[in-house]
């Protein structure tokens, strides 16, 4: 699937070792899922004001802030992008493990 | 990048063409900008309650309805998922370039 | 305080013996904690479409579902209004006992 | 109405001549329509979290910061919790002009 998502999901994975002082991600860790839950709802909403805006370069902006939480998220629960993408393949047909089969040809 | 979410944001822009009555996501399109902000606030705090329930399956499946929602208005604005993984690699320091050159090999 | 409150929370109260067909908040009751949580956040983002679009009625309307969901919430679990109305109080140097001292004047 | 809505209300009045340096609210002001309405999102979402955890005491403290917020949108846009409380009395059959009347008594 995505290389970046990948990416993505494995930095999120090395900072579970990071200093919370030195790291965002950390801080967020260490705030809990409280703290993660939290900032779901404030991206959430900014994806909302910067729709109701039309500003489309900050829709992009506070997307990709969203998928971000909530990839945090997933990181928390030891989950990741892999396991939405795969529910998301499942309910438009494209099964996991074909899109694996067709990025292997 | 995901093949899957290319594959998704296609069937999004298909739906354009498509009776609101007949698809879910042609509703929400014909339901408006106010329409698909408002599925993403609800999507949002879905995933918050599965969040702190910590229901593993229910967080993946929340997050992949928020997901397909902030799709929905991605593309209701003509904008896909790729400008918000581009953004997310920028941010990380894997530009969209470097990933597809990646993918090349 | 408000009597609009204090009536609408007598009304609240009495809905928890009412048939959840018959009646829209007895059904918010059957639906449970997470219905009821769903539904403040939904009225959270109509809210907050609602100040973006600048439309004053809808402000007012929109807000006024949030301020009922969440009195739904306090029912539900044995709250008040008044026990968020002595909280703002406390917060603003007007307690709740000076308010009803007044109040009884 | 309540006594200490109305006072807030008031006191939100006042802070709209504030330093925006010296006070919360003459801050929020500041921050124009969208820091306002992320605070309403944040603050809907930390009730939803508090009301999951069954936390009755953040239950209060959350639906205080959220009714807090929304009358700081409504001070924004010249409206007070009376209209909202009207609008609720509307709908439960219990008008603003009867509640008055009463309270003349």
């Amino acid at each position: 699937m995505s290389r970046i998502l990948d990416e993505l999901a494995g930095i999120l994975e090395q900072r579970k070792q990071a200093d919370p002082d030195s790291s965002y991600v950390a801080g967020l860790y260490a705030a809990g899922l409280d703290g993660i839950l939290k900032k779901i709802g404030e991206e959430a909403t900014e994806t909302v004001i910067a729709g109701k805006q039309g500003d489309r370069a900050q829709i992009v902006h506070e997307t990709a802030d969203l998928w971000f939480h909530t990839m945090v998220l997933l990181a928390y629960v030891d989950l990741g992008p892999n396991d939405v993408l795969e529910e998301l393949g499942r309910r438009f047909g494209v099964s996991g493990l074909e899109e694996k089969a067709l990025r292997n040809k």
